[in-house]
């Protein structure tokens, strides 16, 4: 898979993709991530890449022309599956648009910044504008990690056993029940007697039960949604 | 505002942290970021953190020793508002949540990593557990650097004009209107009339039903809210 990040601040992508999974699924060669700063784009003379918002709101918008000549330059040399926009007013991003992106060839993530980008950009290039979560960012820098994490942890043979992601939460509609390592007691708590029992029935009915109950007390949406498709 | 980061994986959280609002932020000392290796607090002799979970899961789980270390050591010398975990089954963080937390002192964020950590941790020390969307990603890190950027941008003085944060998406329960700026047209594609004619009552007039539109159209959810509260 290759996926292109196109940003204002490319500094502030550094740390969480040259470590960890991401940097492990690089070095396996599962997966290319190249960073391009929107200034190396502009045809500006004092390398503006921003200006001020037709009809008076605070706030600084990304300029179209950068962003039209990386994306054109980008789109020229290759096909690309989707062409991605981070943004707090775009579809939320959840597990199943990462397994669906984990599927792609090849795709690129525009990061928002300051109030936004111009809406032609949106109208001419973007195929899908993805937020995170109901809360407002410095940038599109974070979120565009966020999904690179999320999509790259999913091509096979990025995980070991170590991560295995067929308990996660959400890859069956549940919160994960649980989880308890050694040693059995710690400071006078105990792990449940259940867990040590040996018997894998029992374990997995009480973790089904747990389960169920957290995404309950926690997230009515999954729990009616998990009870209507069961 | 004082922040502690506790991690396994504290190479993480550089980047995001040291560049644009947040740096910003610190160095007018309106913050004090302090980022914690949870290795550094571990008393096994291998350095271990982490051990098989109990039950036959595949997959890491933080041990509690190392964790209860950390956060006594740093709860020993100041109280903390709040002790936060990131894990994709806490509740969902928002806009409403960071307003919150921006308010508080002192808080600890401690990272989720591998199938998570001791739920004995969670039951004795963590006050509140945070997800930051339907998603799973490959540690803690990226939600506490997006919790830190999302609170850190609201600390008064920290935000100049070209950021203004009281248009964002979400402050009133919308989403955002479509931005536009500088040229009127590119590649044939021309800002809205409205936008370009200076009369404010009508631009405000079409923000608002602008906002209305893309909220309604992406985000259900939102629409009904904001219709039932006004």
């Amino acid at each position: 898979m290759r996926i292109d990040v196109i940003s204002a601040v490319p500094d502030l992508l550094q740390g969480p993709l040259d470590h960890s999974i991401v940097q492990r699924a690089k070095e396996k060669r599962l997966v290319e991530i190249f960073i391009h700063d929107l200034r190396d784009y502009t045809e500006d003379k004092h390398k503006k890449i921003d200006d001020y918002s037709y009809g008076g709101d605070a706030g600084m918008v990304l300029t179209p022309q950068p962003v039209f000549s990386c994306i054109e330059h980008l789109t020229s040399q290759r096909t690309y599956d989707e062409i991605i926009f981070t943004a707090p007013d775009g579809e939320q991003f959840n597990q199943v648009e990462a397994n669906g992106l984990s599927l792609k060839k090849s795709i690129i993530i525009l990061c928002g910044h300051y109030k936004g980008v111009d809406q032609r950009v949106r109208d001419a290039l973007i195929t899908k504008e993805y937020a995170i979560g109901d809360f407002v960012l410095s940038g599109g820098e974070l979120p565009a990690m966020a999904i690179v994490d999320a999509v790259v942890r999913l091509l096979p043979g990025v995980i070991g056993d170590a991560e295995s992601a067929l308990s996660d939460s959400f890859q069956d509609g549940l919160l994960e029940a649980p989880v308890y390592t050694r040693p059995a007691n710690f400071k006078g708590m105990a792990v449940p007697d259940v867990l040590t029992s040996g018997n894998h029935q029992k374990i997995e009915t009480w973790k089904t039960e747990q389960s169920l109950k957290k995404t309950k007390e926690r997230r009515k949406d999954l729990y009616e949604k998990f009870k209507k498709d069961h």
